[in-house]
């Protein structure tokens, strides 16, 4: 049921849309620059701004003289007025970042995913890893807000568990929000990490905070996508849109988990890129350690990440330097991903593709020299309007970057629903 | 940038808020119910009633004894309050319908499409459709609050257009909402055909109204698919959202226009089933017309719709008769379907798919039979969910009713998108 809206729903809500104006225009922006951005009545503005103010989160900077007046008093962001912790559990590495208001990473932190079955140490190794994050920073704890947890999918929000992600075999069924949320003492929010991704570029100022309509093409030890559509994330019934993997992309290549042929999740990964290398030649014993030649040609869930991104990258320079063995393989990925990219511009109707990811930096020029072409060109293209292919600029670590976003999109971003939930 | 939200504003975005309350409850309300349905407050529960009595869209109807107090009078839906045309252009027919408050539809038109390409001819027949549908109802003309437009995709919403939909060469880039508006003196919004008929099972109550992720399967002419996430219609960027044609789910088949093999939106229509039919003798000439079996094997953009419907409809009821050539065809086709479904489950995270539209009614119990399974039981299913597979109770006109419920979403609907625009 929707619902309706008496006014204490509006403070919070207009205290975050004067939040967001301040925060997106980095010099500051003056009282009554603030009522002409949002709509919002001049005194509202002052009343708004003076608890801002007495919250730490925004403060008085210098003055403009813009005309015959009295000089206006600009209105800044504290950075620093509070912080949150992201965490990205991939299945190689766990990575813990904590941002300020400005979304600016503070500090930040990786350890190894722990192969551990048992859930305890999991949840043990992650909080002592956000201590120490909190602790090496030298913020005062009580300003961070909470932790944002990125995970593969498939999640379950409600219970917030990690369900089955592939490639991570010993997270089964781990509860992980309560159990992280009682050894930190902090509130949990799980996302799944494509769609974290997507919240980053959202928050993230300058160039994306224009992007209303975009998939976020994640390239890591899988491929997912982070969907947004009029600014905001796609999350489905149980927040777990974003599953592109089993697209059939091509009729020819290795059989996907499903038993088809041609998903371009099983043709595109880091892993499946370096076993056609060892396996046509295009890696030799003189290019990679024997471990490493040994666990590209591997099958299975439990692969070593390490090993394959250590191939990955020789493999990625390669291609780089014009190897033709290496590029063919980069660039067979780049057509496959294409086919892919196509479907969710006609399905979405998204004018934008952000890519990113810890793997994709390493190949993107690459990639982008035939993906752009192949995607622009494609006579199954059914919508008319120019499609724009961009870098992500948070880089490898823009999963617990989002995650972290989450919490503080949670708590001041002008959201509608917001609104409506607490009317 | 996000607006903020002064008094004004609310007052608009209240009444919808009410008068959806009103809507959703078949019997009435009173008004103390409706300020617990909706977190209105009392008082503001009856300033808004007030203004909507004045407007004629409710009514005071019987009264309720439910305690020692006074007895309440519940508010009612006025359903000849106001009205709403709904047209939909289809590469066969143009369907126009008249529905009421409820969503009813008091009047019903059909024409068939014209192939004049002179746009004057399109613009001038429409216009008299909807006259005449108007003043054969008998409704008050000053009640119909205007004219929603469906037609198949690319459209160009912010210039009022139909680019140049697939089968319906004539159509190309003709100003239809402007000139449509000048020829009857209504406000025109234009959609893609797929959306509103994800509008119409929004808007609709009952079951349908709980549902806030679907896909609405479109099985007309062509296939498509309108989006619903989290309860609002997914339109994208140019709001051609919905193209599912170019997924690839065969490695075999007819060739699709954009060259390659396997593009389901090639290998399900009403007229690559017929073609099949009569190439592979399922259908002879016993059971078609010579017309028609020329027609099904025909090629290119300017088919006859009415001939392939014909073949369909024999098609279909051989299917439905146990014909085993018949079932075969169908089965194949439900196949091909499954797997887009799939795709589209995992990408969106949806937990219903609605099926519906023209053409389907006659196959879809044995559609269902193989395509229920199919999905249910994929193994690249990623989400984990029950998966609710639908049967829109629209019937063939979903098209056009979803149009004109366009209209009354766009008047009455309390979406926080309007709060935040007019704000």
């Amino acid at each position: 049921m929707r619902r309706g809206t008496n006014l204490p729903a509006i403070g919070g809500y207009n205290q975050a849309v004067v939040l967001d104006a301040v925060r997106r225009q980095g010099e500051g922006l003056s009282r009554s620059e603030i009522a002409t951005v949002t709509g919002l009545s001049a005194q509202t503005v002052t009343n708004v701004a003076r608890r801002l103010l007495d919250l730490g989160l925004i403060r008085e900077g210098g003055t403009v003289i813009d005309g015959p007046g009295k000089p206006r008093t600009l209105l800044q962001l504290v950075a620093r007025g509070r912080f949150a912790v992201g965490v990205h559990i991939d299945p190689a590495v766990v990575t813990a970042v904590l941002l300020d208001l400005e979304g600016a990473v503070v500090e930040q932190r990786r350890v190894p995913t722990p192969s551990a079955s048992d859930p305890a140490v999991v949840v043990d190794l992650i909080a002592r890893t956000v201590d120490t994050l909190i602790d090496r920073s030298g913020v005062d704890a009580d300003l961070v807000l909470g932790i944002g947890l990125a995970s593969p999918g498939p999640i379950d929000v409600v219970e917030g568990v990690v369900l089955d992600p592939p490639m991570l075999p010993s997270w089964r069924h781990v509860r992980l929000r309560q159990a992280l949320g009682e050894a930190t003492g902090l509130p949990v929010l799980l996302e799944k990490d494509v769609t974290a991704a997507a919240v980053a570029e959202l928050w993230s100022s300058g160039q994306a905070a224009d992007r209303r309509d975009f998939a976020f093409v994640y390239y890591g030890t899988g491929f997912g996508t982070g969907l947004v559509i009029g600014g905001e994330p796609i999350r489905g019934a149980s927040s777990n849109a974003g599953d592109a993997g089993h697209m059939t992309v091509s009729a020819t290549g290795r059989r996907c988990g499903c038993g088809r042929v041609g998903c371009v999740g099983s043709l595109i990964t880091p892993h499946e890129l370096v076993r056609r290398a060892v396996e046509g030649g295009v890696l030799t014993g003189a290019d990679l350690s024997e471990e490493a030649r040994r666990e590209a040609v591997a099958s299975g869930d439990r692969v070593d990440m390490a090993l394959i991104g250590e191939a990955f990258g020789v493999l990625a320079e390669r291609a780089r330097d014009g190897d033709g063995g290496a590029r063919a393989i980069v660039d067979d990925a780049a057509r496959h991903l294409a086919r892919a990219v196509v479907v969710l511009v006609n399905l979405l109707d998204v004018d934008t593709i952000v890519f990113g990811g810890p793997f994709w930096d390493a190949v993107g020029a690459e990639v982008l020299s035939v993906l752009g072409p192949e995607v622009r060109e494609s006579p199954a293209l059914v919508v008319k309007h120019p499609i724009d292919l961009a870098v992500s600029a948070i880089g490898a670590d823009v999963a617990a970057v989002g995650a972290a976003c989450l919490v503080l999109d949670h708590a001041y971003s002008p959201r509608p629903s917001a609104l409506l939930i607490s009317a």
